[in-house]
This record gives structure tokens, sequence and C-alpha cells, in this order.
């Protein structure tokens, strides 16, 4: 992120360089805060999607660096937003993002917003569509918060947990896909296979028949190791794919070979089962190997309670270093002068 | 609004010369921020219906003063509110206003409240019923965030919204009905063909047979017109209405003939589909004719994508007005000194 | 509450020493207000359950001390919290307690719960055992929002408007059950009973048959009277009980001979209409007793607008004490010194 672009939208733009300079500011306000960095600043805040971290640790950011934030959540206290091009609105959505979203960014000095996929077109969601459209319409610097194919804060604050824990740049660094009651966005395991990817790692995503990432999300992961000598493959076996591995990343996602077809992918989730991490999946990993996830996550499906309560968690360090790297991000993008 | 009066319920309590003095202030508050001015006071914003630039405009003009907010939505979060008064409450409202509002105004410094028509009784609407019940429960400084037949604060923007590009006092100012799925309140007409005549221009409200405006709203904008030198006449003659107008001033509303009756409304309006405003609108209109609507607007149903996206449209203008107008009303209301 | 302790959670943890020095405190504030002292402090806000006061107040009284908030209401616009160890998280709960509230008391320096109770198992509510679980999980200042069976906010507000009108501590103080659509929790009789105890009262339960609070209670605030020489009584004689009253408290409550069983429960209250506070029931009452209730109240189902809007009536007094109290409590956790 260049100080001047203004947009912390993916993390391929603030490249390798531009992500060790913002750990390093995070670092620097979190042992000398600047309290009123941002005093007289507004964020606004617009979240077409459920959030708790994300809500809860800019809104705190913001107050840490002495700003506010206000937020919106349309279709709960105010008009559903309609993001589709050149329909005759006269549905459910009362109002349009062409005007929404430039008024409310007329109302503060930054804007952050999430917009989840859709989950019915790959090929617009693997573009970005909706965000990118959103995001063109703001003409203040703008956050992503979570769209469609992407979640750079979370790929900044685990990129920071993996720092934190001493987890050479090198280190194996397994993406595991996990069971979960339904179909989710792609939008953390193709950020964080490309976090992963440029911080070094040897990166495998491992994943049941199904679920193969899209060659996009894999080759954009691939030019990213390929700038910091880490290496990206996939696979479906589990036992090589764990062994040795320094961190596990657990990670539900919806079937890329039934994408939008919920039915499908029910019933390919159905015998899927042994797809929760469990204590025994470490046997042949590395020692002290860790376990990473985004949040929320469902308990004894996705990863049981033996694993996320043991020593090896790491989510909760995950979860607190959004709030870290967040303040960053605001500190970079509003502060008068940001080192 | 006398500084002492401490209420923002109607702009014919303000008076011409008071909306001078409040764009006056607006003005030198863009040019001049006084941002400790509401330094530790708390603004409660009271929702009862849904709204998207009232909600984010007041939080960030307190928070641009240096003052704080809390919104409460009856209903979500909070307990639904009881507005009937005598009534014994055993149906779905768990507090009545009479406990809920004197309750709010004891935490806060200055209360907003937003309560729309009920759509059911002309008379009740027409005498703002509900709003004046809440606000005699109220014993802080009050802003009317949009009753059931008036909006100040979108009348106040928009009149600074014509200054700001030079619309002359005299020009020819057509409020037209325009089509949408259902029926909307008269709160925006009412307080708009109010604030039009009460600038001094010749206001012409154009609409369908069914759509008159209440003869209490013609007459309250004549009285106005009288005090500024404009005139005020209503037409279902559109061609003749949009003749040489300076500023078509889109608005959605429901049958006056068949108020409450949302069947009739509906049969009324399948008809009324050409009520768009359309480019060929303003061909015999005057040399750039200007498009006002207060939002939110269904796209391609009341204004056309050609028109709102052209260079006639001043929404989003009237929009960000509606957060400097606020921010010299909060000042007017709560600064220790305020000229 | 000892100013290392951190929590505010029971009145019984305060003591009645306690409360008379955080009500010391409020007077203090109330007179020479200290709008710096939690300059840069966040409080995180979680109701798992609506508010008007509590989510109003606490935000107003952060923000006259300087300090900011952020609200969480899981299920809108955050996930819906799972509360169960060791499930396997199937369902409609995407987050479990375990990681959101660290997560959420990593963002912020002081957090509030509000968890009503689940209203079916009475052992599980009287021990408060989801609060409890939550409130290990917790390594920040806590601040008890209402519980299964405590609401101290609550009480310690009654406390102080029971000091404001000088109702002397030796008074008799009568908790009556009123009647209510349908089943409500005891948090608020099992406060305000303990409370009145602890002051010294001589208090009398007033409640039908069907309705006796469970021991545990009594013999909880029997504790607290024996400490400050009051006493507690049950009883199902009207007339008796409100011989000589200076205060009468109203509250609704559910069956506790019938715990959990909402169809028994609305048998018996549909025969117990008459348990509405009405002026009436104040023939005997000493002069000038006093009619207090926590709010929200149905009127004219379980108190009468004849009392509530009488003199008697000291509903809004409790509510705006809220607010002053909840400044103290924030003051004493998080102030640098508070003395």
């Amino acid at each position: 992120m260049s100080s001047n672009l203004g947009r912390f939208l993916d993390l391929a733009d603030v490249g390798r360089e531009g992500v060790l300079d913002l750990l390093k500011l995070a670092l620097k306000l979190e042992r000398q805060p600047d309290p009123q960095a941002l005093a007289g600043k507004i964020l606004g805040l617009v979240f077409l999607n459920p959030s708790l971290r994300t809500l809860a640790s800019f809104q705190a950011g913001m107050a840490r660096l002495g700003g506010t934030s206000f937020v919106i959540t349309p279709g709960q206290g105010t008009w559903a937003l309609e993001t589709r091009m050149g329909v005759a609105m006269n549905g459910g959505a009362a109002e349009h993002i062409r005007e929404g979203l430039p008024v409310l960014a007329s109302y503060c000095d930054a804007l952050g917003i999430r917009a989840f996929a859709d989950g019915k077109d790959l090929a617009a969601d693997l573009a970005d569509q909706n965000f990118l459209a959103m995001a063109a319409l703001v003409d203040k610097p703008l956050i992503n918060l979570e769209s469609a194919i992407n979640h750079p804060c979370q790929a900044l604050a685990d990129w920071k947990t993996l720092d934190d824990v001493g987890v050479p740049t090198r280190a194996k660094f397994v993406l595991s896909w996990v069971n979960h009651p339904r179909a989710l966005p792609l939008a953390v395991p193709a950020a964080v296979v490309h976090m992963a990817a440029l911080r070094g790692h040897e990166v495998v995503v491992l994943r049941p028949e199904g679920y193969a990432l899209p060659p996009e999300i894999i080759e954009r992961a691939r030019r990213a190791a390929a700038e910091s000598g880490g290496s990206v493959t996939e696979t479906s076996e589990r036992a090589a794919a764990l062994r040795g591995a320094h961190v596990v990343y657990a990670k539900e996602w919806g079937s890329t070979a039934h994408y939008g077809d919920a039915t499908r992918d029910l019933e390919l989730r159905a015998g899927l089962g042994d797809w929760q991490v469990r204590e025994p999946w470490f046997s042949h990993a590395a020692p002290d190997c860790r376990l990473m996830h985004c949040l929320p996550v469902r308990r004894n499906v996705a990863v049981a309670d033996e694993v996320l309560d043991g020593p090896r968690s790491l989510v909760l360090r995950e979860a607190h270093n959004r709030l870290l790297v967040q303040i960053a991000v605001l500190h970079r993008l509003l502060a008068r002068s940001s080192t």
C-alpha cells in the first residue's frame, strides 16, 4: 500500500515490502500508541454481511487512534442495497449502491465495505465484480472488510501471527479444507494461500476431491511464491500433506466442482465428516505444529475442542492481531504523517 | 429556530430569516470547522423506521463537532415501542413511549426522532399526531428526523443545494410525483413544497389524478409563498408544468384520494408507469434544468439511470448537504455559543 | 467491589459498604463530572437480549467520561453465539462463546454482557450457569448487564433512587408480583429483594400462589437482611402486605411452581388480571408510598396509567439513575485513580 494510494483492498497490491512495513508500524503502535493520531477522523463501516471481529475491531481501532466510526448494515435499520446495474428497482431493495456508497463516503474520511460472494457465478466471484463495482463508487480511502475473493485484513493479521510465534518463512504451511454445515465463500482460502506464499512458505492446499481451489487462485499464489522463494501445491492426500507441517490452517469452503449448487455440495460433504481437525492429524507433523483459523469456527465440526483448547491453537491471537494490524492500516491511510 | 427554542422540528418554525442564518452558519462551519464545539455532548438518535443518510450523517455530524451519539432502533435489539395512549399493553410492544422517550432524553443532551406516518388516517398524519405526542415527552433539544408530515433536515439541505448551484429564488420549481412499487408518506413532498415556496419559487406540483396533495399542505405552502413572493399551483399537465422549469424535484407518495387503501393505490399506479423522470422530460425545460430527489430513489422506476447519472442530477450534493446543514443545526442547538 | 477485583457482577460481592462508596462516587461525579477520566478507554457491550436503558445508558456513560464503546448483538449483524460446551456446532450458531467472548475482550478495556435466563431449568438459572461460564472466558473488567438471576446495575440504581427521595432504610418495602402477557425471568426480583434487604428494609414479597420466589433467592436476601437489620417475608395476602408500605416495587416474573412450562404459567396468570397496580392498592399504605419498576412496563397490564402518571411513580428517576450509578461503576473499574 503506497501511502498515497489510499486503499487497502488486497495484499498483492501492498506487496511483500509493504506488508513488512505495515507490520513494523503495527508493532510500533502497539508499543507506543498514538492516541490522537486520528482525532476528528471518521470511518464509515458498511456491512452487507454479518461480522464480529471486523465489526468490533475496526470500531476499537479507530477509538484507539482517537477517531470515531459509524456502522451501516443494509437491511437492518438501513434500506437494503441494490448492487446490479441498469435494473428497474421494483423489488425489495430501496436504494442502489450508486447512490448509497458515494453518499456514505461523503460523510466520512475512509470507508470499509464487507460484501461476501454471491456464490452463484464462480467467474464473477473470482473477478470480485461486486466489490470492485462498489470500490469504483468510492472516492475516499477504502478498506476491504472481506469481499467475494479477498480478506486482506485477515491475511495481514495471520502474517503477524506467524511472526509473533516465530514460524520461519520457509516452514511448511498446510491450508486444509474442513467440513461445515454448508458451502462458504473462497475469500479466506484465497487470501490465506496467497499470504502464505508471499511470506515464502512451502504451501500445501489439502482438500477432498470436488474442493480444489480454482486455478486462478493457485496461479496467483504461485506468482507470490515465485517472488518470495516459496511454493504452492495441492493434494487430497492428508497424511503426506501433514507430514512435517509447521502450520495447519483450517478453513471451510464450498465445492468448486459444483459451485453454486448447494444440493450437490451437501451430498459431497455428507461423506466428509472426517475432515475435522483432530489431535491425531498432528501425529506426523513437526513438533509444535500450530493450528490456525480465521474464526468463526464450528467446534467439533470443523475443528475439535481438543485442538482449539490445546496449546497448538493460535486462533485467539489471530483475532487479536486483527485489531493490531488494522490500527496500522488506519494510521497509514488517515494519519497526517505515518511513517 | 430561535436559539433558546432548542427544537428543530419544522422549517416553518425557523422562518425565512432563520433559515438564511442557519445556512450561513453551515457555510462558516464548512470553511472553519469547530471540532471541539460539542466535546462531551451526546446526541440520542431514535429510529422507528429505516434510515441511511440520517443515521450516518447525524453520527458523522456529532463526531465532526467533537461530540458522540447513540442509536436506538426499537424492535431491533431494543423493545418495540407502543405509541398509543391509554391502551392495555398486552401485545407485541414491551415499552411505551411515555417511558422510553423521557428515559432516553435523560441520557443525552439532545434527541432526534424518526417516526414515519402510519399511512392509515390522513387527518392524523397531517396533524403529525404521533410525532407531536412524542415531542411532548422530551424535555431536551429535539430534532425531527422525519415525521409523518415533515422532514426539515431534508428541506434545509435542499435549500442549501439550490443555493450551491445558483438556482435563483424566482425560478420555476416543479415537484413531480413519480412512481414507486408502493405508497410512500407525504413527509418529503410536504416539506419540499413548503421549502420551495418559502425560498420564493414559482412552485408547480405535478401529479396524476388521485395524487393531489391535501389542501392543508398546499395552503401551508401558499402562506410561505406569500411571505416570500412565490406561488404554488398544482396540475396534472406534465408538458405545461415542465415548460421553462429550472428544477424538477422528483418524489414518490401514496394516493391521497385513497389514503391508506393499498389495493386501490396499487391499481392506480399500475397505469402510471410513464411517471418516471427520463431525459425527454427536460426537452422544454430551462437550459440546465436540475433534477433533485431526497433519496433513496428507485432507479428506472422513479428516475431513469440516464438522468441520475447525467449532469442534471443534484442528488449526491443534496445528500452531502444533509451533513453540512445538520452540523449547523447541532451547533445551534448544543454549542455553548453559536452565532 | 474492591477496586482491584475489576468486576461488577453482583451487589453481594460489593457489599453494603462498597455500595455506599459507589453511591458517594456517583453523587460526586454528578456534581463534578470527570469528562476525561476514561479518555482512550473502550467498553465492549454484548447484548444476547434486547435492551433500551442499558444499551443507551452505558454508551452515554462512557461518553460522559471521555471514553467510547462498541455494541455487539449476536444474531443481528453478528453471528449467533453458541453457549453450550462440547456440542458439535452443526446448527444455527456460527460462533462459540469460547472464541467470541475472549476475542471481544481483547478489543476493549472492559466488557459488559447481557444474557437472560433460558427459563427452562430453574437450578441452572439460579446458579447463573450460563453467565458464569461466559464470565470465566473474559480476562478484562466485566459488568453484568443482566444475567439469568442478577441485575446489579438496576439494583444499584434503585438503591440510589430510594436515597434520592429519602426513603428511610427501615421502611417497609413491598416487592409485588404483577401480571404480564408471558413469563419473565427472575433476575430483577432476585436482585431487588436482595438490594432492599441489604439496605435494611422490612421486605415483603407479595405474590400469588404459584409465584413464590425460590428459597435460594429468599435465603440469600435474608443473609443480606441479617447484615443490615432488615427482614424478608413472603405472602399472598395483598391487603396485609400493602398496609403501611413505603414503597411498592412492581415486577413481573414467571411461575416458579411450573418453571419453564409456558402453558401452565399462562393458565395460572389468566386468572390473575387483578394483579395490576392501581391507585386503590395504596389506600392503606403509608402516605406518599412510592411506586417503583425497573422498566419496560406494560401499561394497564402490570401497572395502571393512573399510577405511572401520578406523583408516586419513581420509574423515570430509577431509569435516569442507571446512568449515574453506571458512571460510578465505570469510573471505579477503569479510571486511573478512582477514590
